[in-house]
């Protein structure tokens, strides 16, 4: 973890800077610059988003674990295989963000010919916020779902191990490029959550998380060394054993193979995160031309009942400013150093 | 709702009779014998599963429906869109068993050639348990998920009115056809659970229901004329958004316009229930050719761990016997003598 503790003084950046940096940084390390400005984009959009916990704040595990060599900057995207509307790639232990990236743009295009694809990569790294290849799907004014696995984290019920990985899962339905980004993980709470409540020595709500013995508990301290409980217990554990069974027909691994992005004893092995793509052409289901108007009914009852649509609002551009806290910065300043990454530390170096 | 009071004798009747009779009622009814037959093998196995809700307690509603004209004995299942990789088919207000049914042959046929495909059915009707598909998914080696709209029953965070469905959703991954059925819905209690907790004078756990006005409610009777909650509060919200959105693009129908399949007052109304079938052929996104062995280490583990494998242990074969209330019963003989099915009133009026 970075040392993002409670008393930093956060700094604001511009959107446009801050991806700069980024990928500055990753282009230093080997990655080829479109490669590490798609990468750059989908990091600072989880900021953008409010989603920091899979934005700029991962760039010290990435930076690290491309310099053990867990993430390989010279992988390519391989198609090992290719069916009429399925491609399924081997990602070559690299980067997720630009693999799943490019995956949705295959998946979209094979989806014009044939209404449906699915575009799986095994053998991938993480990949940040899966609602932004949600929102690539939006903007491709289609519909669609994303999947990843991750470390094992969620155990089975009255189950002692830890089985699933917190079963993310993203998706939209936006026949006229507008529409939900859906962006969630079916586990009741973060690691990052449960870190925030021990830091502020505050117990968890109960039904969040178990400890290593598998026993529910609301003591954040003896969650972190245990497992987290999912949304709707038996119903969450099933949907995220659908998602497990679903990413794991790839490989190479399941979520209990999977490399925990943090670990720095495991840094130099690959983390062999399988994502799959689904894009599905709007106007190939509908009926009678009218699932424009549908969705946007959908949305104005949304909307008038008091709620808010998901994601609704989260787009694609690199707009505004986003928050770094000092540490981060710091951390990110002596990695450019480290990497030779000019660029990034005059970005980053601040006033 | 059917009269399955608590005071209710149980009858016992063979599986193979329980669904000659539910057949034989359809086909009084109108519908085609194969379709009838397949009809009542989906209901049937909802009961063969402890699903009792989604079997055989749903036929009298079903007739009900069926004699004022709300589905359509004499439906098709038309083909108004192919693309590549999908079918879009009318249900014309069909009823929904024989119709999913159906179009999981389709997908899976498709998928063949595909790797994945997706049959949408759009002005459809209730079809009984998810599951059921997804175990027809299984049988043929292959992944896939279901999904189906329904009467409007959760409301969005902060919103006031029900805007989703409980949206149901099962799912499946069997390279080898054996593998977890997964089969759920979203809400975090049924209609049924609050019946019975009003009936039985007690109060809801905290956080399932809502009240008419969308204030969260443990009252069982203000519940039932209220709303139900997501689980997982804003994400089970979030997912069946999606899963709204998604079988919306289909239509014609929102949840929002979907006629509650018990009510009597419009029981002369087309239900306009879509559903949504995925499947994916899992050798198409098998990097490696493992995928066999990697779902069945999954098994093991959840085994190992003291848990078990959703749905897992679900069948298509029709075995043992089911129970029957003896009120459901003497409905049944009573819509039986009504259409003249006289193989169900033998097989239905006992001893």
């Amino acid at each position: 973890m970075t040392g993002a503790a409670a008393n930093d003084r956060a700094g604001t950046v511009g959107t446009g800077d801050a991806a700069a940096a980024v990928a500055d940084l990753l282009v230093a390390t080997g990655i080829p610059v479109d490669r590490a400005r798609i990468s750059a984009r989908a990091i600072v959009l989880a900021d953008v988003w409010g989603i920091a916990s899979h934005g700029i704040l991962r760039m010290p595990s990435y930076l690290q674990r491309i310099e053990a060599g867990g993430i390989n900057v010279g992988a390519r995207l391989r198609d090992v295989r290719r069916a009429g509307a399925v491609v399924a790639f081997d990602g070559e232990a690299g980067l997720g963000h630009w693999q799943v990236w490019h995956a949705v743009d295959v998946a979209v295009q094979l989806a014009r010919t044939q209404g449906v694809a699915v575009a799986a990569i095994g053998n991938s790294s993480h990949c940040g916020a899966l609602g932004v290849y949600a929102a690539r799907i939006r903007a491709a004014g289609a519909a669609g779902m994303v999947l990843s696995n991750g470390p094992a984290a969620i155990p089975a019920p009255e189950g002692g191990q830890p089985l699933l990985s917190t079963s993310p899962v993203a998706g939209t339905a936006a026949p006229l490029g507008h529409g939900p980004v859906v962006d969630m993980a079916l586990g009741a709470i973060t690691r990052g959550q449960i870190a925030r409540h021990a830091r502020a020595g505050e117990p968890l709500e109960a039904g969040r998380a178990f400890d290593a013995r598998g026993e529910p508990t609301t003591d954040p301290v003896a969650a972190l060394a245990g497992m987290i409980a999912p949304i709707g217990g038996p119903k969450g554990f099933a949907l995220g054993y659908l998602f497990e069974a679903l990413t794991g027909l790839v490989g190479p691994g399941l979520s209990l193979d999977v490399i925990d992005p943090f670990s720095v004893e495991h840094g130099a092995q690959a983390q062999r995160v399988s994502h799959l793509v689904l894009v599905l052409r709007p106007d190939a289901v509908d009926l009678d031309g009218d699932a424009v108007s549908r969705l946007e009914r959908l949305r104005a009852a949304t909307t008038a009942s008091g709620g808010r649509v998901p994601g609704g609002e989260r787009r694609l551009a690199l707009e505004g400013t986003v928050q770094l806290e000092e540490s981060l910065r710091a951390e990110l300043v002596a990695w450019a150093r480290r990497v030779g990454a000019r660029t990034a530390e005059r970005l980053l170096h601040g006033p």
